[in-house]
């Protein structure tokens, strides 16, 4: 059996289509079902549902054997050991700084709220910049209209988000695109299986661009 | 101004009767609106609308005056700083660690997924026991289901979500409520705004019990 984790939202949209390409379709819609494990048209591969910033701990610990990640959680993540082969080319976006317009940064220490906080020191770090990291876990465009912090580190698509509260993107972090990421141990104990799956999912990828 | 931070859903819906005891009614509704600062009927206090896990952030770093926790997370945020001065008596539930109905405890060491990590190593220290906790940020009762962990905590209302996924609950670790919390900066430059509207809500709470 094999097992892939999803999250719900772009980037199971995207995927899904990748996946129908080798033989794999749910056999419930995962964005409507409440069920959390999803059986395929292939009964040796099922879905599991899960939060975005779940899935690379699914798939380290072995309770998936791929799945398939952000680049920004995959950052904030910082495994060393999940194998990552394919860059999928879906659910773009950009890992950026955003502070009202127009205000120019304090003369003290920043403070920049985010929910990438390990990436936000590696980041600030990396400039010898001081800053407080304050952490969030949502709605982080709220945070400078409240004095909560100077600036914001999120990701970007429209920018229509930030415009919506008087924010204007900065600095690039990342370019940010899905990533297909593989458990170490299934990469051996299942190999033609999900070989055969990656090769099918890069042709797929390929096509498309 | 006196600014309110609240999240949406059981802690909104049970907390807005008790503001408007003290005449603090939302212009819009924070249900519906995309809107995350909302004013009132009273033009010297707002909402914002923030994450549950937000509140006590908002709170302690002063850009809410006060705000509305469940006690599961504030014993997750684990704050020194933040006042803690009322029971609300809402949204109330249990902390509870659940596991696969009839599975006996692996003989090694116990595999525990959460969102409430300190909650879970503060547990289990108590009792000398070891566990390896892995943090989750939701739908913990998939973890078992797929062998990512032998045990979950979370909070348990009806019991449903448990139930319905071969869970059942099985160590209590605390009764949970919505608790008012307060700056305690804005205790003292907002001391009357803030004594008036604790008095009024403490009112309300002793009624309805
Ligand atoms: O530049 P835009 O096109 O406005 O997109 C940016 C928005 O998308 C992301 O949220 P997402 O929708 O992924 O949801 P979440 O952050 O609430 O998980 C991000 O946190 C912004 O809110
Ligand atoms: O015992 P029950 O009545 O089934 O309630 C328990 C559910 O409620 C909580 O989730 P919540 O609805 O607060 O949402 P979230 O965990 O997804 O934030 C909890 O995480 C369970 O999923």
């Amino acid at each position: 059996m094999l097992t892939i984790a999803l999250s719900k939202g772009r980037i199971l949209d995207d995927t899904l289509p990748l996946l129908a390409r080798a033989g794999i379709v749910p056999l419930e819609d995962p964005g409507k079902s409440r069920k959390l494990i999803i059986p395929t048209t292939r009964d040796d591969v099922r879905l599991l549902i899960v939060r975005a910033t779940d899935v690379p701990t699914y798939v380290e610990q072995g309770a998936a054997d791929i799945g398939v990640a952000g680049k920004d959680v995959l950052m904030e993540y910082g495994s060393q050991s999940l194998y990552e082969p394919l860059d999928l080319k879906i659910a773009k976006c950009k890992l950026m700084t955003a502070g009202a317009v127009g205000v120019p940064e304090p003369v003290g220490r920043l403070r920049v709220a985010t929910k990438f906080v390990n990436v936000a020191k590696r980041y600030y770090a990396e400039q010898g910049r001081q800053v407080e990291v304050i952490k969030l876990y949502g709605s982080m465009e709220l945070a400078p209209l409240v004095g909560l912090a100077d600036k914001i580190i999120d990701v970007v698509d429209t920018g229509n988000t930030l415009r919506a509260n008087g924010l204007e993107p900065q600095e690039l972090i990342a370019h940010i695109s899905s990533r297909l990421v593989v458990n170490p141990a299934s990469m051996k104990t299942k190999h033609a299986q999900i070989r055969a799956l990656m090769d099918v999912m890069e042709q797929a990828v390929a096509e498309d661009v």
